[in-house]
């Protein structure tokens, strides 16, 4: 932490082990647990997990992921307390698109954790939110330590994701039905 | 088989074991072998998975999943050859909302695999389709056998879902640019 000339951008603060938290550890045990109906995850297991984890502070407007960021790429969030909202650009429109808000329980971070991808959307702290935090190196050491825990853990992730494209797509099944109806007024006005 | 008076639904007919056809066998390989920034899933851990994997054969015109069923939610497919569409319902259209278009290497059905609820699009057989199934019971039996094999396989399914997220992110953004232009230009026919 002494050096100074390094070129390489400065490294992720140092966030406190979730352990350390026991109230959080607690939230987090009980977020994680996840019905599946393949397997599911339970107290136990949740936490194992805990132990992998630490807290992350997101003050309110803090952007937690950026669109396009291919760098910062290896961790994913479960969220403990707040909301994040996720939006994506849209070309030249300054606002963007949103996409969803996301609160306790819910993932944020795993598809670019996972693919190594730039992140797909832009995430921003919409009050004070705490989250607990994984980083890769930390799911690859879970999953060599506790292979069936990972496993499960990679279900209940593999079903959040679910979640979010059955939402997504009732979402695309909206703007479908109001292009629809636009369509449908713009020829009516254009005969006129 | 002999039994005609059960009032239960038709077993799902038996399909072949993958092994039973070397050269699916080996295009299955092919295919499950995934780059991941988390886990990578090798040769070895694919022919691992393929001992546990079926031939499904579906003609032309087939439906392989339809929305809304909750019955028959308990296997995923990874194509193998053939195209297979994906659509929604959208209310009162008959023809539905057309998602995509998934060809080999794609896999379907893994969601309501993975949280047992209904299927969330109908997915139609393009042409004549070739696919590796695997069963709920058969990955449990997988994960219980090979751990280490089965977490990759998921890390890989995940993959694939977060592909069709961001797939269908980008769709949401063009039907959001396409709602932008109708709006504007129903607002200037309506100032005349």
């Amino acid at each position: 932490m002494a050096s100074g000339d390094s070129v390489s951008p400065p490294a992720a603060p140092r966030t406190p082990p979730l352990t350390d938290r026991p109230e959080l550890a607690a939230r987090t045990v009980a977020l994680l647990r996840t019905k599946s109906a393949l397997f599911d995850l339970d107290e136990a297991e949740a936490r194992c997990i805990v132990d992998y984890m630490r807290v992350v502070n997101l003050p309110r407007g803090a952007t937690v992921f950026r669109e396009g960021d291919a760098a910062r790429t290896d961790h994913l969030l479960l969220i403990l307390a707040g909301d994040v909202s996720v939006d994506m650009s849209d070309g030249d429109r300054v606002d963007g698109l949103p996409v969803s808000v996301l609160g306790p329980g819910s993932v944020v971070g795993e598809m670019a954790l996972l693919d190594g991808g730039p992140r797909s959307a832009t995430c921003t702290a919409m009050n004070d939110v705490i989250a607990a935090g994984i980083s890769r190196a930390g799911l690859q050491r879970l999953a060599h330590e506790h292979p069936q825990v990972a496993l499960r853990l990679m279900v209940a992730i593999a079903q959040r994701v679910g979640d979010r494209l059955r939402a997504l797509g009732e979402q695309l099944r909206l703007y479908a039905r109001l292009n629809a109806e636009q369509a449908a007024r713009l020829a009516e006005l254009e005969r006129r």
